[in-house]
């Protein structure tokens, strides 16, 4: 493909292992969005451009982006994201950033511009750990975000997504329609650990994504009356929290008899205290499930659970939608080419749907898009004893490296 | 009883509506202890007692006392609360903290000293809202608070009692056994509302409350694997929430099967968002009962139910104990002038035990106890929705003085 210098795994690693050392460490990753360490872990990342001599730029919505001037203006993006949930893992978005400015170094020693222009873009808040609203930077960029929603949006401690997002000097006024680079890119591609145990079980170190799943997240708030532990007989009570308990376990067993999966991973009590029963309960459900309508389905029958669950003990129960995505198919034709790459880097031919959110599912429908994934160890994410082995990190770094330089020298893929 | 002035059920109300106006309103008491607005609380009882003439001391562990010295040095303390949980009712504590000052108040109108000193005192942080230790102020005062349990007790933004205590001026050094003021003792008399519905069921205004049930406060741990919510399938998790969830349910079926009451007002998860299991949980047990063996037996059932729920999820389970207290009766001569006073006042022969908590259930062991109870409005307590009539109120505070004042003068009493 014209170019002799690739991506060194090993850079891209002690990249990652620099990072981990300053924004995370024994406790996992601490890089929650919209906080000093996630600040810190970004101007390592634009730090580490400046040093390609590239110029890291922030867009309208807080996503950065670093981008190697091509032959033609037509852009290849590699992307992910630096954030990460509370006590996270060390490569959960972390890993494509990095991989993506390891393929920028390896354009850059061989001293010649790619065909196309290649950007590595940091997208803001994936994580959604704060507000509940995953995907912010990507939905931001293709004009998807609802503005209005995401600002009424509370932390825990009561203040709103537009006052957060305020103090970081983003202005919700400015997010009329797509970012005007959208319209320059001709691929999308992302890599990514797995995050679940599907590669691991089946001993490969790599895999061509074909798509994400559906997701369905809603806040459900159950009404009761909060009364004093002691005196309040079992009988008179309507406990917000065993309804919503019930309904957490009713859940479990409605995502098995689905073949999708239900999480609830944030329940909040009032008033919360060891000596009264919850008055109210606020419970985040969150479905997901590879087709379209076997997830409607289950979400209707979520619904209903609650409502049925509520209603035996005389509780009041409203459901407020946190945020939703269908399940998204990527690019057949960049989802070969991805399979192609990793087989030629040490890996098979293993195709699988990605049951985690990716921002290339935001991507997707917009241009084509695909994604790798690296197998994690026991399946573990979203905590800190997540990790990969050394190999099949390597064997992801090279297979992504492929991918990207093909898509960037070969004009007929997208 | 040689006295003919009177506590004036009038200003006993118009001090508890001027309380509630300063620390409490429509989102209901705002008096949790160790905060500004509980000092303020405070401060207003050691002002209204100056303006009698008296004298408001704070002892070692916080309590303030204000005493009117009688013809002997024997002691009748009439005591209460002034702290709330969050969001609590304008009555719960405050109505016999401002009771008493309003029997102090009518021997004062009297200009004729009672044949006992007579005090009232604010016992400190009676709720354990922020620590789930309940009964603080009256424990450490009776010698019977386990001080490095308390120290060691983190609030839930992680900061431990012995730091806010210490913060109020309080040094754990100094709690060395009994405070010297309870070998003076004869008596102690609380007034308080009922907290539950019982009352207001049977239409009665007041009660004389023959003791207080026992109770077993825990906090149970689950430790599973926190996972991300999309790409972990659901046979392969170990949700510590859902472990808890199901405790909590199985505990009110064990409470009413065992005729005692179970609570789980407060659960913690870990990390708590919506895109991850919890890979911990933390569940504040809270079990009642009047009979001592059978509240043993609820504790032990619902450590092994904690037990089966875990494991059969492969998650661990860890026991902590918070808090306990034995069932204790009152002084039935007391208890049987608390109820004549009750039938002079207004009301019936009604008796009952207490299931909420009261600092007499600290004195009850080591001096002459009693309670009187006045009726709540549909059973409500620790809500701002907890209300108690005129009528009921005034007759309370009618009895209750009548009460007091029928100890303070009759040696054979106590």
């Amino acid at each position: 493909m014209g170019t002799k210098s690739a991506a060194l795994p090993g850079q891209v690693l002690a990249d990652l292992r620099e990072l981990d050392a300053q924004t995370g460490g024994e406790g996992g990753a601490r890089r929650v969005a919209w906080t000093s360490n996630w600040e810190r872990a970004r101007a390592l990342f634009a730090e580490r451009a400046i040093g390609l001599g590239l110029t890291p730029e922030r867009d309208r919505a807080g996503n950065i982006w670093v981008e190697l001037r091509g032959e033609s203006d037509s852009l290849l993006v590699l992307g992910s994201h630096l954030d990460s949930v509370p006590s996270g893992g060390w490569l959960d978005g972390a890993l494509g950033v990095w991989a993506g400015l390891g393929v920028l170094e390896g354009f850059l020693r061989d001293r010649r511009r790619p065909q196309r222009s290649v950007a590595v873009v940091d997208w803001a808040d994936e994580e959604g750990a704060r507000f509940g609203r995953s995907l912010y930077g990507s939905s931001a960029f293709v004009g998807a975000l609802e503005v209005d929603e995401l600002a009424g949006l509370l932390d825990r401690d009561g203040q709103s997504a537009a006052e957060v997002l305020g103090a970081a000097g983003i202005s919700f006024d400015s997010f009329e329609g797509a970012d005007p680079r959208l319209e320059r890119i001709a691929a999308y591609l992302e890599l990514h650990i797995e995050q679940g145990p599907i590669l691991a079980e089946a001993r490969e170190p790599v895999a061509s994504v074909t798509g994400t799943v559906g997701i369905s997240r809603d806040c459900i708030s159950f009404e009761g009356q909060s009364a004093h532990a002691g005196p309040t007989p079992m009988e008179g009570r309507a406990d917000a929290f065993l309804a919503a308990a019930e309904v957490a376990v009713a859940l479990e067993e409605l995502a098995r008899r689905s073949g999708g999966r239900a999480t609830n991973g944030r329940l909040d009590l009032e008033p919360g205290i060891p000596t009264a029963t919850a008055g109210r309960a606020d419970l985040f459900t969150d479905l997901r499930h590879e087709d379209a309508e076997a997830l409607e389905q289950m979400h209707v029958e979520a619904g209903r659970i609650a409502e049925a669950k509520a209603s035996s003990r005389g509780i009041e129960v409203t459901k407020r939608k946190i945020w939703s995505i269908e399940p998204r198919a990527f690019d057949p034709r960049l989802v070969e080419a991805a399979r192609e790459a990793c087989v030629s880097s040490g890996g098979s031919d293993f195709t699988m749907p990605s049951g985690a959110l990716h921002d290339a599912g935001e991507l997707a429908p917009l241009v084509p898009t695909a994604m790798i994934f690296c197998a994690s160890q026991r399946g573990l994410s979203h905590c800190p004893e997540e990790d990969s082995t050394e190999e099949d990190l390597e064997c992801a770094i090279r297979a992504f490296d492929r991918l990207a330089r093909t898509v960037a020298e070969r004009s007929d893929l997208s």
